[in-house]
């Protein structure tokens, strides 16, 4: 056992699949001794939950860019201070649905932000905080979205069009790409069980390498 | 008449008048054949202020600092791009109670966050936007704590001890003395007559000097 704890994101478009494979990841880590916490982003405090519902309020007034850009980091700069640095200190394994991989995909590569913005607050917010390992779910968009559509009511984000999802999956991949270590692409394509079983590979391996360190 | 608006603002801590002498501002620059714009910061939007009640909000959560200068600068960004620009681009003069200068003075000098931070920031939403004039009403500290305990319920920041204030005081001096040219101090424990008469030709000297270039 390391004593410094665990940083595990899950990272993916609306409709890929996440809520399902966030509880077969808590139920996973349970039956192989750890205790996990599971949090999420925008959010994972009260005030960063507020943040978060400021964000994906559907409203009349336009959104800036860079407002929704420094919310993202503001609410994640409160995680971080108030739960997620804690929880590692302490040695806690911690779960994130969702991270900065997502701020990279959505507001930069989506929404066309420049992405040294992105490092810069990365770098001011985090400094040399970062996931230890990142699991991605893949899916097209077009399987994605439909699964989107099913659930009905949508939020500001789920409301964006096509092209927007195309651009969130290839930045998702883009990150993936450049960092090969970090990240573990999942076919999300696939029925559950195959889904499911990657992702019990994927942490058996993370953990496995982790402890022969 | 240049073509471009004017972009003043009012800077000083709790209890040195900014309210009455915002308004004695309005007025002058009616009589002055002006159409001012009144706003403030944080603020000026349906979503700004929603981020400032978040921020004036107390709460049982201890606020991060980066999370504090995170959302002073996300509802700055809306606020720019939603009203301050706009306006400027259309021409019209518009008065704002505080900037960024009080984001330096209360996040940087009280609080004690790295400047830099707080430029990089600046540099990232503002680009080259900096106000035209600001007005620094300055008050002994001792004399404006006693005028925001006589207006009763306080807020987050308006609960912060003697010594904070006392750094967002010198942190506001400071400021003036780096940028002379577009600072006027004001001595805020005159009588109001005073004060007002003292603004009335800062504000004739500045619109003087603008007429003239």
């Amino acid at each position: 056992m390391t004593k410094k704890g665990v940083f595990i994101t899950l990272e993916g478009s609306e409709g890929v699949g996440k809520s399902t494979n966030l509880a077969f990841i808590e139920q996973w880590l349970k039956q192989a001794g750890h205790d996990p916490i599971l949090t999420r982003e925008p959010g994972g405090t009260p005030m960063a939950e507020e943040i978060r519902a400021l964000l994906l309020q559907k409203r009349e007034e336009l959104v800036s860019e860079k407002a929704e850009l420094l919310l993202m980091f503001a609410a994640r700069a409160q995680h971080l201070d108030q739960k997620i640095l804690p929880a590692l200190a302490s040695g806690r394994c911690l779960v994130s649905d969702r991270f900065t991989d997502a701020t990279y995909a959505y507001q930069g590569y989506a929404r066309g932000l420049n992405l040294s913005w992105i490092t810069q607050l990365e770098l001011l917010v985090q400094q040399a905080v970062r996931p230890d390992l990142t699991i991605l779910l893949d899916l097209s968009v077009e399987v994605a979205m439909s699964r989107v559509q099913r659930r009905g009511e949508t939020d500001r984000f789920e409301q964006e069009k096509t092209e927007f999802f195309q651009r969130v999956r290839q930045g998702y991949l883009a990150r993936a790409q450049a960092e090969p270590d970090r990240f573990a692409i999942i076919d999300a394509s696939q029925p559950l069980e195959a889904v499911q079983s990657d992702i019990g590979h994927v942490l058996a391996d993370f953990f496995l390498k982790r402890a022969s360190i």
